[in-house]
């Protein structure tokens, strides 16, 4: 056996290369020629994030036949995909900062950002249509339509404590899972894995992301506003019911006291800056966050257990290591 | 020579049984799971408008090899992209009247409309894709990123009257012609024309485009309300300065009352309802509209003349009146 990756860092730095030139053709991407407008779309673009979904089509690719000059339109579109979804996204969150930087809703108007986002999803369709791939043009537009989906399920959903864990789970799968599933289709599409392979690769992908989105709800509850890079503790002033809040209400049908409080907290009306403290400290404490982490490993183990089939090698290994990287990470 | 059509309700006798089917894709299209959401969404494509885009498409592919089910999907995307970027608008118009409806923004939050005309774009992305036709998509998208071009255009310049034609001209290229010219390419593209006939639609397409938003310009100032289905002046109110304004302020630099009079209402700080209308009455008067209807004249020639290198007969002949359609509309 030769070495092993072991953590996110060791799958950077195999990737490091290509995801430098992810990272250029972004910038090149979003040139505008608007001057103000352009350099707040670079600084978005620089502000960056992990670039996750990038990583998991290139490493979707890499067991099988993998060429960078086929892979990086794609990888470059679903990363503007998911960049023009946070825009519109901070618009309905009203979020003011996000990635540690002030969002571009409190810098524009809300008719700017909008056409903003659309101008970003613009290029990102631009970018699937490079690759002269037809299947890969209707995995991406397809989770284009699973990423609205989860998003109005969230909006039409809010404040409802009356929500079975069913209706989170189709949630989170539009509003995150859809675009690791169809990362990790793509890029074993453009990796030439056969039609088993890439169904594999997209259960990867879904579980991957599901994986992921628990972990982003917990920590939304667990960490202070500077460790996030954005509000803690938003979605419960949202309305945004996560997997932690309904096991805690699970566990707290019983206590009259909590489950008003949660009740109050939820329904947003009369809640005080005391009450949404409370609530977060008592759903900390309650054990609820860690039953989640539970249920999101289930979730890593599942896409590990979609990689049985992928050949094994150093391309597996990696993909094993990210999944895996979704748990411990804390921002 | 046979029969020879000569107004738009000649083209759409010809049309009507291939628009019919665009129609009933555009609403199995747009079939949503949230029930009132899906009600208002139908009730907006049925509220429909002439189908001036897929007509444009459908009519591009019948000088050649006229196939209806490979032009379906790109017909119905072109009408799907062009609804969602309405609903986008609306939200940008704040406007709460389109086609003589009501607006999906005065329904629903800005949240959830930003998402509707999302899931919409995705939905059209979905159907450029069903083209399975790289070239297809390829124009599709970029014409979405000239489309937001164009609208971010419209935001930066409100409000200056020191704009050129030429700003003006990339203005409505962006926001109307851009996609005048997709369909047109799109349709020539998938009726497998030639390459000089395919830049030979997507020019006549261009200069359709372009006299139509011109038309749409002076429609705003000539028409009432109830006669365009939207707010009349609003082009004004929004201080967005079009080719009929920038005609007469040319024509009143000399004149100071008339200039200032402009000058306030396109700065709209203090100017009164009263100043509106009096600025709509000698905008009227002053031979701007008919001036600018000569300007939107001049581009349907050029649209014509573009038609030269297509065959004759009767798909060229429908492009024709198509072309002279644009400028006798009065909504």
């Amino acid at each position: 056996m030769g070495w092993q990756p072991l953590d996110l860092s060791d799958v950077m730095s195999v990737m490091r290369a290509d995801v430098a030139r992810v990272e250029d053709r972004l910038r090149e991407e979003v040139r505008v020629e608007f001057p103000f407008v352009g350099e707040i779309l670079q600084g978005l673009i620089d502000a960056g994030g992990k670039r996750l979904r990038p990583l998991t089509l290139l490493l979707a690719a890499r067991p099988f036949s993998y060429d960078i000059e086929r892979l990086l339109p794609a990888a470059v579109g679903v990363e503007l995909l998911h960049t023009a979804s946070l825009i519109h996204d901070d618009t309905v969150d009203r979020a003011l900062l996000r990635r540690g930087r002030p969002t571009l809703n409190s810098i524009f108007s809300t008719e700017t950002v909008i056409l903003l986002g659309d101008y970003v999803f613009a290029r990102s369709a631009m970018m699937a249509a490079q690759t002269m791939n037809p299947r890969v043009m209707q995995v991406f537009a397809s989770s284009l339509a699973h990423i609205c989906d989860g998003q109005l399920r969230e909006i039409f959903t809010a404040r409802e404590l009356d929500q079975s864990f069913d209706d989170y789970r189709r949630r989170i799968f539009g509003k995150t899972a859809s675009l690791f599933a169809g990362s990790a289709e793509m890029g074993a599409i453009l990796g030439e894995a056969d039609e088993p392979q890439i169904q594999a690769l997209r259960r990867y992908g879904e579980n991957l992301g599901m994986a992921f989105q628990i972990v982003d709800d917990v920590l939304d509850l667990r960490e202070s506003t500077d460790e996030i890079g954005k509000p803690a503790g938003l979605d419960l002033r949202q309305g945004t019911i996560t997997l932690p809040t309904m096991l805690f209400f699970e566990l707290n049908r019983g206590n009259g006291h909590y489950a008003e409080l949660v009740r109050r907290v939820v329904d947003g009306r009369g809640a005080t800056d005391e009450d949404y403290a409370t609530a977060t400290a008592v759903i900390r404490e309650s054990g609820a966050l860690e039953r989640a982490l539970e249920i999101a490993a289930e979730y890593v183990r599942q896409a590990r257990e979609a990689l049985r089939i992928v050949p094994p090698g150093e391309g597996r290994d990696l993909l094993e290591v990210l999944a895996e990287a979704s748990l411990s990470r804390t921002r």
